[in-house]
């Protein structure tokens, strides 16, 4: 795809239009062949965009939204009371083949709900998932799902798995390793989700499964997928961005203090920078949603104009690679179904057990 | 308690007594008030004893157990199966006076199942939790359970809240700040067991709860204990201690390439193994279970004898803080229990609900 569309969804996230039309035409000055439709109260939008210089209207569309889902809004409430959302019209210029993408920094829950109802899901798929790459000691590695779905049945954990796999292949991947996350590597350990789902993946003989991972496997990049419910996945998600805040800071604290002020002056603070840049959870902002009809990339809902540029990028990179299309031809492959629970008898009759 | 005695289950963890018995020895070397009672195959500690030249045996008791409790055992087993495990006798030390503590690297499933029932719970208490510090860019936070329950209905939830405020109360923190992880702050977030603890704490009127937080707001120092199921919190728990070697690494990498190696030698590289220091895990290793009518501590399985000797003194530090007998007579205050789903109506009906 030479020339992608991306729609905007101006309106979401904590910080809004004021944030999100900078960094959108920031991005838009960037990268010569995007094009943008900023969607929410075009007045509004207008008056943001007119206040920045050498704007390339050319590519640029602002639709009509007068509507907006607010971050604590419940999803029922999104889908049903709000015909005329930024959100669902990002999305139905999606759905309508005006736009390749959709980017939105607005809540989870409603998006999720949204993007089901307007673009649906794949054949074969429940429900979406999102997905990001997370550093590690080797390769990045791709963890679903980050909060789309905080139960899952196991599934839907077998489903992300496969979607996961799929989206490691488009990204250049041979065979790529696919894990669980869970408390332990031995077969005993575990919820009775994560076990069963075990089991459904032993089955899928086309899909490079490797057991149970744990949290430090995650980082010495022992997978190439990893996948846990939502509710794991965003605590793992915000909790190492969190961590890496602490570090990064303590790391610059450490030789403040220690070192005379020219060699920190001349010599690390620059290497530091470097490495706050590296390590920015801005850059690796971004979570697109694996298994709809279509490509939604949710940008995180307290990201600065530097995510939310990130949260672009990772767009129009899933249109190049046009994801969901990878996703519908590959599906059918794996997802010939294992019959789940013929032999699992012994494993739910361990349910009452505490951890082990 | 001015000469703490604590029994060593010495046969648990990956690496055993061979890392286990010197670890020990060191630990008793450097705490001149401290007794040690190692438990397990007698003929062989011995031998490794007599390893070590100076060990001052008038503190060291050698009590043996023949049987050994696997890794990967079922707790079910461990428990009737072994009547004459490492484990099951250094906590009957325990119980019957000879010890103080009881310190384990062995299976968390077997210890939690065997200390349950050789200690037993204190009143009020259906099943213990595991709690450790976590570095935050504040205060350390408490954080459990950290795994001896893969599933937590509300109501243990609940009392792990109460743990935690009265274990954080014996560290010296006044009205300490009790937060629920979860995957967003808003009340609508998070699944069933969440929404529903949320409800309870609201009503425990002495407890300073204070509402949801995510995992960048723990590192943030946010909350003096957090809780969360034991699924959660050991991804957490592990997932941050591959983040933060992987950081540390980098950090290194990037001075080794970027600085002349006379700079590195003489000045970054000591300033780095103090950050290495200052963040390795082994430092914060050893949870303690706490709801117990005893002192468990629980050491990483994959401890090497730095780890232990931290879990060694965590255990001494919670026999000086005589941390279950703060619990018994504190627990009668908050377990006043609330009437737990009087009023829930309208969350349980959400259930079906997507994360929002």
């Amino acid at each position: 795809m030479s020339a992608p569309i991306i729609a905007i969804d101006a309106m979401g996230g904590d910080f809004g239009p004021h944030c999100i039309v900078p960094a959108s035409l920031s991005c838009l000055a960037e990268s010569p062949s995007l094009h943008l439709v900023l969607v929410g109260q075009s007045s509004l939008l207008e008056q943001l965009v007119a206040q920045q210089s050498g704007v390339d209207r050319s590519r640029l569309k602002i639709v009509d939204a007068p509507e907006i889902i607010g971050m604590a809004e419940r999803p029922a409430q999104a889908l049903r009371g709000k015909p005329r959302s930024s959100m669902r019209i990002a999305l139905e210029q999606v759905r309508d083949g005006k736009a390749n993408a959709c980017v939105s920094a607005g809540n989870t829950g409603a998006l999720m709900a949204l993007a089901r109802q307007v673009l649906r899901t794949l054949p074969g798929i429940d429900r979406p998932a999102m997905v990001t790459a997370l550093p590690t000691q080797a390769d990045p590695c791709l963890l679903l799902d980050l909060g789309a779905n905080v139960d899952c049945p196991p599934e839907q954990l077998f489903q992300f798995a496969v979607m996961g796999a799929v989206a490691a292949e488009s990204l250049g991947r041979q065979q790529p390793r696919v894990a669980l996350l869970n408390v332990g590597t031995e077969e005993i350990k575990g919820n009775q989700q994560v076990k069963q789902a075990a089991l459904l993946l032993q089955q899928a003989a086309d899909l490079n499964y490797q057991g149970f991972i744990e949290g430090d496997g995650l980082y010495r990049g022992e997978a190439d997928v990893v996948v846990c419910d939502g509710f794991v996945g965003n605590i793992l998600l915000k909790s190492s961005e969190g961590l890496a805040g602490m570090l990064v800071a303590r790391v610059e604290a450490l030789f403040k203090r220690s070192l005379g002020a020219r060699i920190v002056g001349a010599v690390v603070l620059p290497l530091l920078r470097r490495l706050r840049a590296d390590l920015n959870p801005a850059q690796y902002n971004g979570a697109s949603f694996l298994g709809l009809q279509g490509i939604v990339v949710k940008s995180h809902g307290s990201a600065g104009a530097d995510g939310f540029k990130a949260a672009i990028r990772r767009a129009a990179q899933d249109v190049e690679h046009d994801l969901p299309e990878q996703l519908r031809s590959r599906l059918g492959h794996f997802l010939r179904p294992p019959h789940p629970y013929d032999d699992v008898d012994d494993v739910t009759a361990g349910g009452g057990q505490p951890s082990n």
